[in-house]
């Protein structure tokens, strides 16, 4: 009877949905992770043993640990001086692991029993490839934080976005695909966190040939330079694109507006609210799930610069998860009811 | 998390509704059940024995028990032949259990963990009591058995209905009232496994003062003699009468028709399928919600002739189940939903 629910996504995005749907029992998780990050923590890590990129990993692992909140913070703790500073002590075990095991997949089984998580882990590939990116002017960004630390994206336009080597998707994640109930899209950083996953060989048809329902989680602001200007429709139609088919169901979208001295926080840095105009499109093939969603922002270490920088609003993740929940059993419950007079 | 279930019945309609609920990890179910019953196996045993009436508590017992079909088939074991013919296998050993601990409870609680059930069993009273009704003609029916078979209760008119001697509402009974999400009385026997429950001193007012949505699950016939011509809108008259308040929420009715055949048989023993006319009444303070709800017809041994001749049609419990949750998490969804587009 249970539900599979199949994640997609990068570290925070997927920390915040996985967190929330953690919660319910009568469903069965599977978090598909992308594999393409090469910045911070991790990113020395992958130059300096030749490991694949524990970070976006180690968040789900969090998100779905049934341990106690001392083993999960330790996990995530971020190191703030001597030679270990920014390091994160999750992403160094999980290095280990990788070494100690033989393989990357290996070592992950080995740490979802250790921090006894509900449900499963997959990175979307076990291959090791840089996420790159033409521009319209000749720019070739080369890796995952290149990409990610380049403001003028939508300005130059974007050419091509690929990885490099092709990876292959991990055969266990095309598996939960084929088998889910319900595949959610998001959220998380477009180009770096989403497309990322979408890139991989096979996850297009993986997704174009399952009965899931897909579901996109929309962003709550857009992020600078990459996705300008981008309304709710813009984000379905390159996640479309991406898949090689109309191919999404529902997009989950929050109307509720953040506190006026956040939104001008926002908008000096140059982001803004993601739009979603009813009346913009005459036709859409998916179903727009508005609901007020904004959570408590969230708090950070002093060494932890990125995800501070990153974002002040977060989604509520106990509401994404009833609505994901709610789509799961939408369809019976129509057929189930007849009438409600 | 898990939304707190509880169901108010006797022993056939809610082996059904429990049947169905079990299915649910997420659902913490109770079952408040009948004692009134004092027909058959059960009547026996509490003649012999003086021990309260184990036939509808053992039928939870089997709906809700997470062991083999081979264990559950046991405890419903209905002898064919011998001076034990008629007897239920699990009702002698529930009436052992009483004798052996003391209490009627102390013996329930001790068959729970036998049967490794999901939930709990309460009877709705722990005191040994009647089922009485006065009609109109001045005729007075004693003992449950005795009202169940009598076939002029709706011709000649009803003048009152109680226990003799008074029962007191189980503590347990009342607490998880006060802690639901949702109560569902019925299906069943309207005066001899429903109201017998709400004659229970304390429940009305349990329910009256408990914040559970209460459903009641419309029969899909009449019993002859009984509730002749009964509508759904004058079941859930009855059923709030007893309550003392207009406390039922929501209504489920089957708006499935049986096969002509079914229904001729029916006919041939003066019985109807339910009806429910929309236009009926202008104002509802409850919510119908109208499904294809039959299930298929159980198989009953030789011996069962009083479950056989009791019902042809069945409600289809998985349905059942998840219009129950459905309702249980309705409210929140129409909380968080803004809109959908």
């Amino acid at each position: 009877m249970k539900k599979r629910i199949v994640t997609i996504g990068g570290g925070t995005g997927s920390f915040t949905i996985l967190s929330g749907l953690k919660q319910y029992d009568d469903l069965s998780i599977s978090a598909i992770v992308s594999m393409a990050d090469d910045g911070g923590s991790t990113g020395r890590l992958r130059d300096e043993l030749g490991v694949l990129p524990p970070g976006d990993v180690r968040q789900c692992l969090v998100a779905l640990s049934q341990e106690s909140q001392a083993v999960r913070d330790l996990f995530n703790y971020r190191f703030e001086k001597g030679e270990l500073k920014g390091h994160v002590a999750g992403n160094i075990f999980l290095s280990a692991l990788e070494k100690k095991s033989g393989s990357f997949s290996d070592g992950l089984e080995i740490a979802m029993k250790i921090i006894n998580i509900k449900g499963k882990v997959i990175p979307v590939t076990n291959d090791s490839v840089d996420l790159q990116m033409k521009l319209k002017d000749g720019t070739h960004l080369k890796g995952e934080d290149e990409v990610n630390h380049n403001h003028a994206i939508q300005k130059t336009g974007l050419k091509s976005i690929f990885l490099k080597p092709k990876a292959k998707l991990d055969p266990k994640a095309e598996q939960v695909i084929q088998r889910a109930h319900v595949v959610v899209i998001g959220p998380g950083n477009h180009y770096c966190s989403i497309v990322t996953n979408l890139l991989v060989r096979g996850m297009g048809r993986a997704l174009r040939n399952s009965k899931a329902k897909i579901v996109y989680i929309t962003n709550l602001v857009n992020k600078k330079g990459h996705t300008d200007g981008f309304t709710l429709d813009d984000y379905v139609d390159s996640i479309n694109g991406f898949i090689g088919d109309e191919r999404v169901d529902y997009v989950i979208y929050n109307s509720q507006k953040p506190s006026e001295l956040l939104e001008k926080k926002y908008k000096q840095r140059g982001e803004e609210i993601v739009r979603f105009d009813r009346s913009e499109r005459k036709k859409r093939n998916y179903t727009v799930i508005t609901s007020h969603l904004l959570g408590k922002a969230m708090q950070y270490g002093k060494a932890d610069k990125i995800a501070n920088i990153r974002s002040l609003i977060r989604h509520d993740s106990a509401k994404l998860a009833k609505l994901i929940r709610y789509i799961s059993e939408a369809d019976e419950y129509k057929r189930l009811i007849k009438k409600i007079v």
